[in-house]
């Protein structure tokens, strides 16, 4: 029994080593280029997993945040859930003639996108309580994911759920590998994601923490419904980030990865923590292989997901990494593969 | 080489063997007597866990939500946030002359819990509002800990964290063994709940789901901080329940534990979704271990967690198992260990 017990022993420890030396070897962030911006991540990592380190975090603790529209997908030329509602109210006109007459429905019917834009988040805000509210919460799951299925972006031609950050699922997995739990903060309505997180990013709902509209619970012939109501419930934006992070979290997250004004605050409540943090933005420089905005660094602006230079300041002073596009990513999205 | 992987390999086989063994022979629910709460219960687990089963449920959707109060530690005399709630007014009195003369703050100065209970929930609110309200959320946590540490049950003796019913503690524990992810979805204050639960229940800050109040965000001397305002952002009771569970887990559960009018809607939420489910209500008819109240069964109504006739007669119809304490349960709590 001894000799077996031996040569059980020998056996595991050599799978152990094996795994180890390959876990070292494969590089975990292939579509990202040597630099600072994949140094930074790969040092973080190896901190606060490594037992003997002063950093040290037990995996419990692992929490890493991340928005999503671009900083895990494109936003570009509009928010996806924008396209969304705009298609909406193309396929419910006909029940609403009113909304040929009506801003900010006509503006939409026209393809007016100047007019829609100078109404403001007032309009926005109209458009989503349309097109977003008085069904529920299983009939807009279903809305949304037959939407998902056959929308297809108007540059790239493919579905949105396709124009996805190659490097970032592949950050994602290797967080997840060491322990981290990834979720997505995003100013997006949370009813608009969850239904394709887990098959896009491995993040399942429970992990979604997003805007939100009020619902309500009604009892429909003895079956209980969830009704989604035209009031707004909460705003995870701007310091609704923070915000929500507390309310649904429960906990600092020790990483946080965004790419624009919206995602500051996020940023600063994760590096407020003590013991080692990672705070990364993604700038958008690649107009050839996807969009160059800004206005930090002199790029053009943008209606949707700005960068202002008073952030690239921020940045420098807290040590926030800023990840080029451009220069850090070898593929940007997945269908590249 | 052949005969080094042979010998491992019936190494591991006889190790799993083994644990397999151990886990069908030993007892998973030792507190609790035989009886059709404890078969409900193994049976349950055993046809969504078994693959060949048409109720097989995947890990991932494996969600099962237990209310507190009532639920996992006792809420008589009255509700642990209600005895924190008072002990902060008395520790706050120096500060607040005028709470000597004004309600509820003088009621619960003279110990007179009659007319406190007469001002009713707007009474109430007032109490969580001047006690909870007005600092950080670390400040807050920091308070609530200590107050944990240092309070006594009034009949028991004891901290309010050992008066955590020990066959709950063991459901618990056997659902996360069969890969369940645990909730909790109480009425409570979230954030009073947060700092116990996770060495209490085993259930980590980011499944406790409760009433919360607003915060917000502010910048102090270049460090970010949430202040908690003293104003209700959610009541996680009654109907609040099921909307809390989309709001925070977007799954339905497939199992939901209560004992009370408020957790009415989680079992009906929980039991309205396909395939196999499992709603149970424990009541409380143990006066001798522990508390009897209802008025359900003829027990004596209770400000604190009641349990209606019409909840019973429910909890009939839809086939939801009610837990006697008295009859199922061997052990009522951990202390008794």
């Amino acid at each position: 029994m001894k000799r077996v017990l031996l040569a059980a022993l020998t056996f595991t420890l050599a799978l152990g080593f094996n795994a180890l030396v390959m876990a070292q070897t494969s590089d975990p962030l292939p579509s990202w280029n040597d630099g600072k911006a994949k140094q930074s991540v790969i040092e973080f990592v190896s901190k606060v997993t490594t037992r003997a380190s002063p950093d040290f975090v037990p995996p419990a603790e692992r929490i890493a945040t991340f928005d999503n529209d671009g900083t895990l997908w494109t936003e570009q030329p509009m928010y996806t859930q924008l396209a969304f509602a705009l298609d909406r109210v193309k396929a419910l006109a006909s029940q609403h003639p009113e909304w040929n007459t009506t801003q900010p429905f006509k503006a939409v019917l026209d393809n007016d996108f100047d007019t829609l834009v100078a109404l403001g988040e007032k309009g926005l805000v109209e458009l989503v309580m349309a097109t977003h509210t008085g069904m529920s919460t299983a009939e807009f799951e279903a809305i949304v994911k037959e939407w998902l299925g056959k929308a297809r972006h108007p540059r790239f031609k493919r579905p949105y759920t396709e124009l996805v950050y190659q490097p970032m699922l592949e950050l994602l997995k290797y967080l997840r590998a060491n322990g981290f739990k990834t979720y997505i903060v995003s100013g997006g309505g949370v009813e608009f994601m969850r239904p394709m997180t887990d098959s896009v990013y491995g993040i399942p709902p429970e992990q979604v923490i997003g805007s939100s509209i009020k619902t309500q619970y009604q009892m429909k012939d003895g079956t209980p419904v969830l009704i989604r109501l035209p009031q707004i419930d909460f705003i995870d934006d701007k310091t609704g980030k923070p915000v929500g992070i507390n309310k649904f979290i429960g906990r600092r997250p020790i990483a946080a990865f965004g790419n624009s004004a919206g995602d500051r605050e996020m940023l600063e409540w994760t590096g407020a923590g003590g013991g080692a943090r990672l705070m990364m933005l993604v700038l958008h420089d690649d107009a050839g292989r996807e969009y160059a905005y800004g206005p930090a660094n002199g790029l053009p602006d943008t209606k949707f997901g700005t960068f202002p230079s008073t952030l690239m300041q921020e940045a420098g002073e807290r040590g926030w990494v800023v990840i080029s596009m451009e220069k850090d990513w070898k593929r940007v999205f997945v269908f590249e593969r």
